[in-house]
């Protein structure tokens, strides 16, 4: 009854059909520009730093003068004055001379390398040099972090905390970022209740929105909740449109059997195209692929844990090509802890709890939610596979911890 | 001159003083809880589900009455009735009885399975079974995913996406949360200006304020800027005693020299305590730890790389176990790309960037930050060692990226 694709090829049919959708940019101030994608490159307009500069707190020198220097003859040089910390110097230092410096100083004129003042002594308006040092030792040269026209930070870089320091380095106290991809969420059907209501013999509570919600910020994104609409057409077709409307992504959630994934399969090829109709994966098999207006619509199971494996498999990797990122799955490897058997003929999904080195399989009835909530991550068991054996050592998909 | 201590020491050292703070709760709404801690245990106030469900689109059955069916010879039980989606259902099923069930529909009374469609077929108001189903068969029972007084989910538990998801599935649309900790940022050094002004010869831009509110962000605080302080004890002091008053934590940052972290240690010591002057780290050195009024202050080293590291290793830690999580860093192994010399007495912290399974050390003079942005993490070598040989297998810390 369902037209049915593998995972892979399921992600694959959504970056050819709608990889191109293109995300708007905003400028955001630059203390809230962090895990914000930069929508242009950021060239240097200034040299970091802008002048020489002091590493310690010494003697700015002539290098050449210190050379040979040592504890029984010490260079002997005449203290021309002090450099004030943050503040320009005019003094110009010549053969013989030098002047005090503290770290972070500006080198005066002349001078090409610091003594650290660990390695002097003063005897009026001399200063004896212990040491010698080489030319720029002891110096930050003006542009030798970053230089003027430099492209520092690329276009398309997530902003980390780094990138911020990098950033205020260079005088940026903003930038210009895409736009968070806006995502509706829907959750469908007649036996769904809203959280905070009592609730009724063959009702359940709306899980979906909330846990799309909270998946899609952990994400990054604006999102938005359109309610819990009935299995009805109409009702269904009026949500999807103006969640299409107003948003990037609409991810609509609700019914786990055949019968509603058609229902949403036939709402949205009323609206845009269905683009395929069933995954052969276990569990999330009921999820629609399909377009309105050029936004992503996901049809995704009602279970809650085949409505969350979906999002972490499928919606999140188009959210992330949406903001030019390519997909990035946190792996970490263990042992298993049992044997697990298999299904051949679609892919398995099974969330495990790790313990040092060993995964522990957590196995949930259909529809059962609280056990994901101990799980660090899950596996995926191939389609051909025979299933796998204890001790085997496998690939752990960690989820996305906020 | 500084009294000198190793980083875990100083871990220990905050731990030991100020391991007690304690921070106040508050309620926030589900869909803004996801990342806070929980301040509570969460007890389910009812079963989850809530009544008997079918798992499979089909017929809800008394087990017995299949027991023996086959395609050749089908147990025919009289159809009763429908279930009907959302709705409580008042049907009874005898023996010889059944009645037509969705995915999700509420087990009728006297039915304890449910046979799926596909192995079926009507004649009339008879349902010919061809596969017999064992009693539970594709049902959840009342209370299978969560039975009612049974703890959920545990004080200090971080809220995740799942957990979001078990939350709403029990009927919390509010939970009590920790307080975010509130972190003051005080940058200071009369050579320091505002990152949206033109620099002058002398100056250089507060990247340190921006690069901890970004990181302090990253850690889930609530962060707020107390500006550039002049060099002036009375101006610090009055900076320190507000940030202390309004806040759980006080970063100030400023100065790598010697004589600069000694204002800082004098002035924490006028107001509070100065619980350690110096770490042997490099880069780091010029840490300061102390309180005032109970709360942890922090004299970070001016260099925004130092500033970094000791943020990541010192001021993160303190955060988490604010929040009664016990620290955790994510590590990975990788081999060296080079040999990496070192300087006995005292670790040193080295970035690194990875390339696959190989790890390329950042190197970079001191106030450099540039490429920070660039490094997925950063090592530590011993005290005591004598440098790292090239292809040896290394332990990376990874940054915490947002």
């Amino acid at each position: 009854m369902l037209n049915v694709i593998s995972l892979t090829e399921a992600v694959e049919l959504i970056q050819a059909k709608l990889g191109n959708q293109e995300l708007k940019t905003e400028t955001v101030a630059l203390d809230s520009s962090t895990g914000r994608i930069l929508a242009e490159d950021i060239v240097a307009k200034e040299n970091v730093p802008s002048f020489d500069r002091s590493t310690m707190d010494g003697f700015a020198v002539r290098a050449s003068d210190t050379f040979g220097a040592s504890t029984a003859l010490p260079a002997m040089l005449q203290i021309k004055g002090e450099v004030l910390m943050g503040e320009e110097t005019l003094l110009e230092i010549h053969p013989g001379e030098c002047a005090v410096s503290p770290t972070g100083g500006m080198l005066p004129a002349g001078a090409d390398a610091v003594v650290p003042v660990e390695h002097t002594d003063v005897r009026g308006d001399l200063c004896l040099c212990y040491d010698s040092v080489a030319p720029l030792q002891n110096v930050n040269r003006k542009g030798d972090d970053v230089s003027e026209g430099q492209i520092v930070l690329k276009r398309g870089t997530k902003i980390t905390p780094a990138a911020v320091g990098v950033l205020a380095s260079l005088g940026f106290s903003s930038v210009s970022v895409l736009k968070k991809p806006k995502i509706a969420v829907i959750s469908t059907g007649n036996e769904i209740v809203p959280v905070n209501v009592k609730i009724a013999f063959g009702k359940i509570r709306d899980v979906n929105s909330h846990l799309l919600l909270s998946l899609c910020s952990s994400y990054g994104c604006d999102c938005k909740s359109y309610g819990i609409i009935p299995d009805e057409k109409e009702e269904v077709k009026k949500a999807l449109l103006s969640a299409a409307e107003e948003n990037d992504v609409v991810l609509l959630s609700g019914g786990s059997s055949a019968g509603k994934a058609d229902l949403t399969a036939e709402v949205i090829s009323q609206l845009g195209k269905v683009h395929c109709h069933g995954i052969a994966v276990k569990p999330g098999k009921p999820t629609v692929l399909g377009e309105i207006g050029g936004k992503a619509v996901f049809g995704l199971p009602g279970h809650p844990a085949a409505c969350w494996f979906m999002a972490e498999l499928l919606v999140r990797k188009h959210i992330q090509s949406l903001c030019g990122q390519t997909a990035e799955t946190v792996t970490t490897k263990a042992f298993l802890s049992e044997n697990v058997s298999s299904n051949h003929g679609r892919e398995e999904l099974l969330c495990v709890r790790l313990e040092g080195q060993k995964a522990f399989p957590l196995y949930a009835k259909s529809g059962v939610i609280s056990q994901l909530s101990s799980a660090d991550g899950f596996i995926i068991i191939p389609r051909d596979s025979e299933g796998l054996q204890k001790g085997s050592e496998i690939t752990i998909n960690l989820f996305n911890r906020p």
